[in-house]
């Protein structure tokens, strides 16, 4: 079994979710934001078993799409961070796989 | 030294932290929910040394039951998600233990 | 590539972002709080190169310093826990860095 943290942006957890959902797939989700946009995402931990993680994938590229979006993000202006409007592509979703030595439910 | 990830119940936490502090075994927590049962729940990354792993694997068994619970899940019904009322079976813990190339303090 | 999972106090937080802002490094965010002495800090989750790697650590190394500090902390008092006034030494930062299977971006 792996763990799979998964990374998507707010208007495309629900899809994903919904998708997860009506597939039994657990997964433990939390907020988290991106350092550079500054915009709110969604983090979920997935356990995945190894006959899974393709149908798996495939939900999460259904789900979440690319987009160019207008965000305020922190550049350094010389001489301190300033705050800037700034049209970005927001990636789809971002994921780590790791093989973990145990996986365990009590 | 490993990473150990563990997921319990909000009802549960206050125990296993009494215990995880009372033995001196540092932590950081956050708050996550489940995906599916919409209830809130606790997550812990823990450092753990080899030698001390069963010893916390003892302290969650101790402080996280599985319990059934009347929850809010969220379900296809053919046409939309919606809430519905269920009891579910709400697991004890999820732990995750990943092998760390690195540990570092600075 | 590499999951660097790095927690640092939230004083410190300001600093290293702008560091790794400037360097172009992205990284997930989240709030977390330790257990033991109830301080937020901040985690990142951040997707490293090979080569990219001492620098991430020169830039947590330069913004994220060691400090005493006065917290409300967690003891056992033989009886219950109750919270205690102490004087702790607060960690500069905490870094898991894992090997991981995959990384992939939609």
């Amino acid at each position: 079994m792996k763990l799979m943290i998964v990374i998507v942006q707010e208007q495309d957890y629900a899809e994903l979710a919904t998708l997860l959902i009506r597939n039994r797939i657990h997964a433990t989700r939390f907020e988290t934001s991106g350092l550079y946009s500054n915009k709110k995402n969604e983090t979920l931990f997935i356990c995945v078993e190894d006959e899974q993680q393709e149908q798996i994938l495939d939900y999460i590229r259904e789900s979440c799409t690319e987009r160019k979006e207008s965000c305020q993000v922190w550049e350094y202006n010389g001489n301190m961070m300033v705050q800037v409007e700034k049209t970005l592509k927001i990636g789809g979703a971002t994921i780590f796989i790791s093989e973990v030595k145990d996986i365990m439910k009590f």
